[in-house]
């Protein structure tokens, strides 16, 4: 596999498509807005007018989009994927989407005789940009395996989760703990600080415990600190909780808490922070009590 | 000081009495079922018949009880703490109570002209036995550098929170993080797991990012090896969260996440699970969903 194409060079899937460009492949790129390819046609790679001509160029196409309907449209729409791709095509989509649009996208390529590959991330934009995102993996395993050189040139693992689908099952699992232990970070900071302690201390003393998580390290000194610059926006992380309610929904699981995060978020969104890093809902927290989360 | 008492000799109090002994500090016990004084009699300990007797003979009482009641029956009840003490004694509570509770006897006791620290602790029982717990110290500053010796046998951190309270919010606080971040895990596991994802998989793939967590670490390999002898039993985490949303309330914080959980756990309870670990709260969501969450 030499010819690789990359369709949306949004935030991930600019740093993602140069990692490509830097490891030697040949590099068919389309974007709507078409600007936002200068960068990598200055480096080397070659600009299309459309997807289909993505799909025609290519072994390999990945789609890095921010919603179901941007991938629909890509694959479905005029002069989409499926217009340009032949027989032994492999189509790899690391977008966070429903896995229902996942697994309808494989059986339409597959009646054409192309393979896909539902391969969401974990990480944001410095590890796109360092090449250490974690694929999560899902599809045939045969493809998976052809395509793991692909992956390790973009990040530091790839999991084959099984099959169509299952990399964006694990993804919505996995967004869905995020989204919870950071309202776990922002009800505890509430109630320490409102209670008179120090919020950076608070931290550092239940670092030690189950009180830790990911969320803990990344997004208290942003909350302490007052900076809101979106690593992840709120917008994304509730679009991301309404498919996992849905997910949950499919499935008959009852899942009250992450029902009452996802309304968290749907309040930050409407409150205007949407556009905001997705640790801005402590703001609607800090509204609510009065009191604000900072530094002493 | 030399002359040190320990009042509850519990799963938890029994082996920090152990590590006082062992760091040569002369030892006046007591516990409300005499039998459980037997391993440190032995030990050297002196055992008293009443919770007056360990205040006359000691410099520093420490109490480590299971809940508010038992706390003020110590101090206040008939032959407790307040009769046997006089000035210049300091008592440190290590239980998780109330912050209202803890700044009554700081109050009552200060009359008297004894000091009182809230210490409450992290950690379980390996921790209590290693002598690697941490305190959350609130009080007086000068008493708790006093004190700094005695929380350095027992522990490898004590942070002075603020004033009396101040380690009683910081403890509810963290374990209410550590009860979301459970929920959070057991939320994501179910949704993966009952989407055909392997359990043990996801949580190795999850782990890397925001879905991270203390409860990940320590509650995924209880879930999947089906282990639910008590590290942190059900009812005790539902005490604490009745505790927390209690306080939440007291400072006008709306907490929505927290609310929920407390139900959850709430249920565990009431289905049989409160004296199982807390990790048992998955079983009620295994009997929604009609699924186990288990190693493959």
């Amino acid at each position: 596999m030499k010819r690789i194409g990359f369709i949306g060079l949004g935030i991930m899937g600019e740093p993602m498509a140069v990692n490509l460009l830097n490891a030697g492949y040949e590099l068919s790129v389309y974007n709507r807005t078409r600007a936002k390819a200068e960068e990598l046609v200055k480096k080397g790679a070659n600009r299309c007018d459309f997807p289909a001509d993505v799909a025609r160029q290519s072994e390999v196409v990945f789609t890095m989009l921010t919603a179901d309907t941007a991938v629909e449209e890509v694959v479905f729409g005029n002069r989409g994927i499926l217009e340009g791709a032949s027989a032994g095509l492999i189509v790899i989509d690391c977008s966070t989407i429903s896995p229902n649009t996942s697994q309808k996208i494989y059986e339409a390529l597959g009646k054409i005789g192309v393979d896909m590959l539902d391969a969401p991330v974990t990480g944001s934009k410095p590890q796109a940009t360092e090449g250490n995102l974690t694929f999560m993996v899902g599809g045939k395993k045969e493809v998976y395996e052809t395509c793991l050189p692909l992956f390790e040139t973009m990040g530091k693992a790839a999991y084959y989760m099984g099959e169509s689908g299952a990399g964006s099952y694990t993804k919505l699992a996995n967004n869905t703990m995020g989204a919870i232990n950071l309202l776990s970070l922002v009800e505890g900071m509430m109630i320490a600080t409102k209670a008179g302690v120090d919020p950076e201390l608070f931290v550092k003393v239940v670092s030690g415990g189950g009180a830790r998580s990911g969320m803990t390290d990344n997004k208290s000194p942003k909350i302490i600190n007052r900076d809101f610059q979106p690593d992840f926006a709120t917008a994304l992380m509730y679009k991301d909780m309404k498919l996992a309610t849905q997910l949950a929904e499919q499935l008959n699981i009852p899942v009250p808490v992450l029902s009452t995060v996802k309304q968290l978020l749907q309040m930050a969104t409407a409150n205007g922070y949407g556009f905001e890093d997705v640790s801005s809902v402590v703001k609607c927290y800090e509204e609510w009590a009065d009191i604000v989360v900072q530094k002493r």
